[in-house]
C-alpha cells in the first residue's frame, strides 16, 4: 500500500480499507462531498503512522485544519461527528428527534453489539488471522460467528422492511455505519443475501451511491472479494 | 427495587444503578438540569420492562415528550446526544472542534476499548457474577482486569495531569461517562487512588457536583460501598 501526499488544503484520512469504522469515515466524507486525501495504513505494523496520531493506535484518523489550525480527528464518531458540525442542514443525523434517536441507537448497536458478537469471531477468523499470520480459521468459531450474524440479519431484515432507510425515512449514519460493517463481510462472501430480501434491496440501493465506489474497489491482500461483491446489480 | 410512575410532564429514566452508561445518562440529566423520574430495572430478569423499549434489552431508556409526542430514547448515545440537541449552548461537547473531537475519541475509548478490556473481565467478575448467581469471582481473570485497569488509568493520569477536565479546559461528556464508569469500580473498591495523584483530584472536582450526589446514594445488593465511596475528600 502506498502513501499519498496531501495538498495543504485537503484533509487527510489515514484508513485500512477493511476496517468498518475507516470504511464509516469513508462514506461520510463522500456523502459530505468533501475532498480528501488518503493514507493507507496496516495498524498492526509497528511503524504504523496512526500509532503517533491516536493514543489507540488504530485507525480511521483525519487529519485537517480549524480556522487554519491542524485537527486531528480520531476514531469514526470523532470525524463522523466533525462532519455533522460542519453542515448547514442535518445529513448524517435525521432533524426529526425520534430518528435522531434512532440513528444514535442503531449506531451504539453498531459499534458496541455487533463488534463484540460478529466482528470479533468472524471478521477475526477471515480478516484478522490471514493479516497476522495467526493460522487457519477455526470450524467452531466461523460457525459461532455465523450465527450471530444471523441474529443481527434477521434484526435489520426487520428494519428495512418497513421503513425505507434503517432509522427511518431518510439516510443517516446508521445506514453509512451499517453498510461500512455488511460491505466487510460481504467482500469474503459472508452475508447470505437471499434470505433477507428487504435488507438486499437497502443494501442495492446503498451500493449504488457515489460514496460507495471507493469500497467496490478495495482489493485484500491474496484474497479476491466474493464474486457479487462489486455488482450494484446483484 | 421499586418502579416510580411518572408524571406526564417529566422524562422517565429506565436504569440499572451499577451500569456505567446508565450512570452516563443519569450524571448528563443532572448537569442538564433536566428533572426526571426513576424507573430501577433489572435487566437481566425476564420481566424487566426495559425488554418492551429497547431491541438490546438494555438500559439506559429515557422515556420523553416533543412536541407532545412520545419519545423514547435507547442507549447513553442517544439520550447524551439529545439532552445536547436541546441546549442552546454546547453542554456535553466543547465548542472549541479540538476539544470536542477530544470527548467524542474518549466516548468511543470508554465505550469500546474500557468495556472491553476492563468491565467485560473486572466488573464480570465483581458483579454480574453476584447478580447472576455465576459462582464466586476467579483469582485470574480479577488479576487481568485489573492489570487492565491499571494501563486505563496511567492514560487517564496522563490526560488529567494536563488538562483541567479530560478533554481540554471545560468539562464534557467524557468526563461524565469516565466518572461513569470509575464510580462502578470505585464502589467495589477497585481503584487504586493513591496511585494517579492527579486523577483523584479530577474525580473528586467531579465527585462533588451536585448531578454525582444520587449516585453516591446507590447500594448493590449484600455489599457495602468501599468506606471512601461516598465521601468527597477522600
Amino acid at each position: 500500500m502506498g502513501f499519498t501526499t496531501a495538498a495543504m488544503s485537503s484533509p487527510v484520512l489515514f484508513h485500512f480499507p477493511f476496517d468498518p469504522g475507516s470504511r464509516a469515515a469513508r462514506l461520510a466524507l463522500g456523502e459530505a462531498k468533501l475532498a480528501f486525501e488518503e493514507t493507507l495504513v496496516r495498524p498492526w505494523e509497528t511503524d504504523c503512522p496512526v500509532r503517533g496520531l491516536n493514543p489507540s493506535g488504530m485507525p480511521p484518523v483525519l487529519q485537517t485544519t480549524h480556522n487554519g489550525k491542524p485537527l486531528t480527528l480520531c476514531e469514526a464518531p470523532a470525524i463522523l461527528g466533525w462532519i455533522e458540525d460542519q453542515q448547514k442542514t442535518p445529513l448524517l443525523l435525521p432533524a426529526d428527534p425520534a430518528e435522531r434517536a434512532e440513528a444514535r441507537r442503531l449506531t451504539a448497536w453498531f459499534e458496541r453489539l455487533f463488534t463484540d458478537d460478529v466482528n470479533a469471531v468472524l471478521l477475526h477468523e477471515r480478516m484478522e488471522k490471514p493479516l497476522l499470520r495467526l493460522g487457519p480459521p477455526e470450524a467452531r468459531a466461523l460457525r459461532d460467528g455465523r450465527a450471530a450474524l444471523k441474529d443481527h440479519l434477521v434484526m435489520l431484515e426487520g428494519l428495512a422492511a418497513g421503513r425505507e432507510w434503517l432509522a427511518g425515512r431518510r439516510l443517516s449514519q446508521a445506514d453509512l455505519i451499517a453498510a461500512a460493517h455488511l460491505s466487510v463481510l460481504d467482500y469474503f462472501g459472508e452475508l447470505p443475501w437471499k434470505s433477507q430480501p428487504a435488507l438486499k434491496l437497502w443494501y442495492m440501493k446503498i451500493k449504488s451511491r457515489p460514496c460507495f465506489r471507493p469500497l467496490l474497489a478495495d482489493r485484500f491482500q491474496g484474497l479476491a472479494a466474493a464474486p457479487h461483491y462489486a455488482d450494484l446489480d446483484f
